[in-house]
């Protein structure tokens, strides 16, 4: 429903957005950018605007190029915080040029947006004010719980929410409004977004753990040696005596029988595939059409996917 | 001619837009912006306002808030960056909170300004963008030159004006823009800005040599410490084979009597009365007015001053 083509004007706008001439600035960028990723922000942003008008898709364009270099920066800085050195299988910022410019290059990924959204309404700004606002929040509020063993799900749901979930309910919210969609539409995409955002991570979280390292891109069960929780690790704590034990022992290959054992994995993706239903269920107020039916797989996909 | 009044009209946006949920982000934003400074930057936009109309400040506070926002936000990655632990006699973030958590607090008091501009004009929203652009391109340049024994006062005026003057010449251009002034006060304002930048930076430069520990807040001599490039030590290392030398010997006193000796801080000093003159000549177009002699009068005291 998107097409390659659609995709492309996107690809173009972050590649003008983030010119340097700071070289170094130009290089690590590209290269960021590069390495890509499913572009599921910006596919979410199209998407939306189609779900809501036949219009052509120009007015979406500076928009979805904002929310990915919005990620993207985000990531830039969360690979040094994290002190990761692969993502999506190529080096990180932070391995090729060290931390201090990658500091840098994560802040000009960033600024560069401001020039994008420069021409958008006080509204649409404000959204994506508010998104960028709970990344950084969700980002926080995750170092500040980073192995606590007594996390509830609750405090999980709230830093996911967060650092994921707002952003792809500004992409969904976002389209459907400069698409000029009415404002149940705008509030059901919303809806949309937030939970797929939602589902988006449960399944990332566990994809760390049943994930191939070739398809991830990064080393299987990171995420657990940072110190993050997840569902499946607040469950298991729940349910056996010896999980905080096994959990931080550093055998990866332990607690990932342990998680299986107590069916916290399964406990996960049975959250995961709560969120992608509630996530369809708020499109009922759409009619019937294909872009509708892509956003319904885009949910599944949420669920089902393996990298 | 900027009442305490006004001044706390700025503080109280800044500290609205920095407020949290998150105690954390709360308290340490909090924490960076109290600790204050001159904000020099907000009364450059309200002098600048004030310099075209008579009318009430009100429209120009959150353009004022949201430069010190920005202008705070890059002190904060600075001081990691530059491993500082003391800035304006304060604990800086890094090290209070940890590199980590200070990374993110820089980030949240960026994206807060997002929220402080979305009512403002493209026009406005996009001189704002480049100057964030400016800032972390001149940062990003200064962190390649580091210890640069061959860099040249060009590549050193082009570094200060990206990273310091940019943001003046936006406060005082867009000061006047929201004023309703003409396109001819408006140039003659970011003219003034861009000079008065330059003027300040390069005294703030030799403050780093000259100036008191106590009244710095920061200890001497920190700039080339940490390999940073000045007008007085790219002069000297022209006049004397000693000076690579003894400038990076670890022997601060010595490194001093060498640029007093070579005349290194006579000459930066005739540089930086040089670009305030400059700022105060772009006023002529300006009317004989109080607010006009406050900005001649900010020019000078960018020469003189000692903190």
């Amino acid at each position: 429903m998107i097409t390659a083509a659609e995709l492309n004007l996107v690809e173009h706008a972050l590649r003008q957005a983030t010119a340097s001439d700071i070289e170094l600035l130009d290089v690590a960028s590209d290269h960021v950018i590069r390495s890509g990723g499913k572009r599921l922000r910006p596919t979410l942003v199209l998407l939306s605007y189609k779900a809501v008008t036949d219009k052509d898709i120009s007015p979406a364009v500076p928009l979805a190029a904002s929310v990915e270099l919005l990620h993207t920066a985000s990531l830039v800085h969360d690979d040094i915080n994290d002190q990761s050195s692969l993502r999506r299988g190529q080096a990180t910022v932070n391995a090729q040029w060290g931390d201090s410019l990658a500091l840098l290059v994560g802040d000009f990924v960033f600024v560069r947006l401001l020039k994008l959204i420069a021409g958008f309404s006080p509204r649409t700004i404000r959204v994506l004010a508010d998104s960028c606002t709970s990344i950084v929040e969700g980002e926080t509020l995750q170092m500040l719980h980073l192995r606590d063993l007594s996390m509830t799900e609750e405090t999980y749901l709230r830093i996911v929410t967060l650092k994921t979930a707002m952003l792809f309910s500004a992409c969904s919210e976002l389209g459907a409004f400069v698409g000029g969609g009415t404002e149940k539409h705008i509030a059901a995409l919303h809806e949309y977004g937030l939970n797929l955002g939602i589902a988006f991570q449960i399944r990332d979280d566990v994809l760390d753990w049943v994930g191939k390292e070739a398809e991830l891109g990064k080393p299987v069960a990171s995420d657990l040696q940072q110190g993050k929780m997840s569902v499946a690790t607040i469950y298991a704590l729940k349910q056996s005596d010896r999980a905080a034990k096994l959990l931080f022992s550093g055998d990866g290959e332990r607690a990932i029988r342990l998680l299986q054992d107590v069916g916290a994995l399964d406990y996960a993706m049975l959250k995961c595939q709560e969120y992608a239903e509630k996530a369809q269920e708020s499109l009922s107020v759409l009619q019937e059409s294909k872009v509708k039916s892509e956003l319904l797989r885009l949910a599944d996909y949420a669920v089902t996917r393996d990298r």
